[in-house]
């Protein structure tokens, strides 16, 4: 495989060509600082001690503040940007349907509409034909959530504890990290333990037993819950937010049949690992297991219009043909939305970016970061596929305990200074560039890691 | 006040100047309809008998299809389209913003997203400075709901049993309508009936008896529950989907003075009221109350981008200077959006779209509903203010026994092959066209109403 041209990246050279260019200071910058302060209430934060940085642009793995001081975004923003900040095709596709239609409702029928479900659904296993649009990845869990519960007639949501859904009333009650214990406003969900050698639940020595273990604890879970009252299990394929943790061998097809014999549906959420993110359109593709529900958002066209979706299989979607389904939402298959999607589906096979993400990870960031590991005593260990990779770091490699928030906040600092963006979660780098991210872009970070980690671990 | 210019709206004039031009017939029109009904999953609907019809375009408030057949839209599509279709500034700002910055994460500040705050703010009541920013109006009240909880440490939500307020886990079951049956997922929700004279739910005879009825059946119930439990009260401030039901007066100031003496917070969710709806920017403008939490989506940028938020008084958003707001979501602030709501803002301030509304609804559909009403005898109430109206229809003015769903689809064929996309909800017509409509587009629709009325009355 070939790197990926720079054709599209280069027309700000003056600006966005290397991180750490420094312009002229500019007012915008204060005034952006200022607004934000007196009138924006942030997510999932205390708000006295905010302080953002403010972005004024962006141009492929590169976003740049009002001095003109450009940084490496290896956070991918959210770990949405999957095709790169600003792709002149997508920023096309929307601006060209701008000028057509902007908004319609989603009772009538959009040519867009319809390409962007089935560009969506040309990548999806065979038997899943129809797309929900929703507006993110929260409802497209919820109306995931929603079309198992009416199909199946039960009520339980089977989810991992190690797992983010979203923040809307049933997709923040399944989620199972701290996010939903102030949340816990809904009824019928229940929390297992996945696979996670690094830190097992189940006492397993090898990725073998994990495995084992993890699927006769969810069948231990499932069984004592009562499988008739249990609608569907709800999985990221690769747990995102909580730690990238890549799923053992063998264990989504061990859920898979766990769900079959015990009458279940399988929901899974590739909303932040989906579309290229892994190096594959889906990430479970990776792992030889079909699901009844995809939920998606992020990648599918990288966050430039708020967009998600759940795609459902054929006997659920039949369920509906002559009962009424009972969810929906005004932007449901919005039009900016829909083009952003046909453009940007377009341009990751034409461009190769789905296999740009796959040879980065497999020729780049897994050796590299391996590395990174060998001469830092903080990682404690690497992991991940495609794009998509964490650095989990500890105190002591023996006891795995993990570094403190100090340490954490020394690393930000020192990264931030050396003008990369990072996705720092816990006691974890999650390495997470966008899909079109270049070699060079990454030997930058790879040095810049390197670096920052050194100064933090003097702090230890 | 006079009428709006039409300078916006006649670049299109070949398709869109005259409702009912019927073009070459189009291929995209059947490949629209093919593609939507192959993989498009629909909302709120039975999937098998659907059959929409495709826009292809739009002005101000003019949509066709592809065969050039061009529509009056009087249901704003979902009721969101106050600005008309394809106003020129707001796909400027949209197109401009594409080109800058297509997508940010939340936490980084943004100057689009401060001065759209700003600008949202600067219509709210003084003592409200901060907006969280959502991606529509179900996940609005989402956010609302939890604000309200956290801040007062309470669980429950007092909402009315006619009322919608969103698809998702928390804002589904404190809907009132049928939608919330089959998703009764969240605990916590209270229902209670609102104020309807024309359907009383407490045998009042006049709107002051309706008031002080409706009040006292609010203060039981909450005394009932325990108002120790309850976080707040959740009302549209003029009901919407469920009727266009204006409160009579007295009623939000007595909910306002109830929600003080029991220390409970007062959400308005404006999510279809607000921002020129009713001829005003907040529909609680009219009726001298003062919401704690404002919920907005649909008018603020008129769907031209999925957007919707929460406006927080001081002492709400102040419980979160040091604390976690444990909720959020990718798209919170998207730049795309906030272009959109700053030139929708300042689109609608200086070209007078809001003033329009208001002389629209008290020079034009006042009276001429009235008149439709006197010589329509299925006509049993006219209500509603600037461009938000209902026209309930019965088969008897003296029992108000609604009028069946056959009648309904009569009307709606007749209304359709009249060339205007009407809204039509249970036994009414609403009348809901955007903010820009002209005079000579209300004359065209209400000659419509008239004439399908008439055929509909026919079958009764
Ligand atoms: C796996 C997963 N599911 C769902 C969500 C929620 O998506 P959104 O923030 O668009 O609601 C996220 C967001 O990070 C996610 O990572
Ligand atoms: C009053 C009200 N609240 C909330 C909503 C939900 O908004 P959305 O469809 O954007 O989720 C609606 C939608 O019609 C509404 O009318």
């Amino acid at each position: 495989m070939t790197q990926l041209s720079d054709e599209n990246r280069l027309d700000d050279a003056g600006t966005a060509g290397t991180a750490g260019t420094k312009g002229p200071a500019s007012a915008d910058g204060a005034l952006a600082h200022a607004l934000d302060r007196a009138h924006v209430f942030h997510s999932w934060s205390a708000q006295a001690a905010l302080d953002p940085i403010a972005i004024a642009g962006g141009l492929g793995s590169l976003v740049w503040d009002f001095d003109g001081t450009s940084y490496l975004d290896f956070a991918s923003q959210l770990v949405n940007v999957n095709i790169g900040h600003r792709h002149p095709r997508v920023v096309a596709a929307i601006q060209a349907q701008a000028d057509v239609l902007p908004t319609v409702a989603p009772a009538n029928a959009n040519l867009t509409r319809g390409q962007a479900a089935s560009a969506i659904v040309g990548h999806a296993p065979a038997g899943m034909s129809k797309v929900f649009f929703t507006n993110g990845g929260a409802d497209a869990n919820e109306n995931a959530i929603r079309l198992a519960r009416l199909h199946t007639g039960r009520d339980k949501i089977l989810s991992a504890y190690r797992s983010y859904h979203g923040n809307t009333g049933a997709a923040v009650v399944a989620t199972g990290d701290w996010r939903r214990i102030p949340n816990e406003f809904a009824r019928g969900h229940v929390h297992f333990f996945g696979p996670y050698l690094y830190r097992s639940e189940f006492w397993a020595a090898s990725p073998e037993q994990e495995t084992e273990r993890a699927l006769r604890h969810l069948e231990h879970v499932l069984q004592a819950e009562g499988p008739q009252s249990v609608a569907a299990i709800l999985l990221e394929t690769v747990v995102g937010t909580a730690g990238v943790l890549v799923p053992p061998p063998g264990y989504l097809p061990g859920v898979r049949a766990l769900a079959d014999r015990y009458g279940v549906l399988l929901i899974l959420d590739e909303v932040m690992a989906g579309f290229g993110r892994t190096g594959a359109w889906f990430a479970f593709d990776h792992f030889d297991v079909t699901p009844d529900l995809i939920t998606f958002a992020k990648g599918v066209n990288s966050g430039y219009v708020p967009v998600g979706g759940v795609i459902i299989a054929d006997p659920i979607a039949a369920t509906f043909d002559h009962r009424v389904f009972p969810g929906g939402l005004t932007y449901s298959g919005h039009p900016l939305a829909m083009a952003s999607i046909v453009a940007t589906l377009d341009a990751m096979a034409t461009e190769g970016i789905v296999a740009n993400a796959a040879r980065i990870g497999a020729d780049l960031l897994a050796p590299g970061l391996a590395d990174l590991a060998a001469r830092h005593r903080s990682i404690g260990e690497v992991r991940g596929l495609g794009v998509f990779w964490a650095l989990e770091l500890v105190t002591d490699r023996a006891t795995r305990e993990p570094v403190p928030a100090a340490f954490m906040g020394a690393l930000k600092a020192e990264l931030m200074r050396r003008h990369l963006l990072p996705f720092l979660a816990e006691n974890r780098i999650h390495v997470v560039p966008p899909c079109v991210v270049t070699d060079d872009e990454v030997a930058r970070a790879l040095a810049i890691y390197d670096e920052a980690l050194t100064v933090a671990e003097a702090t230890l």
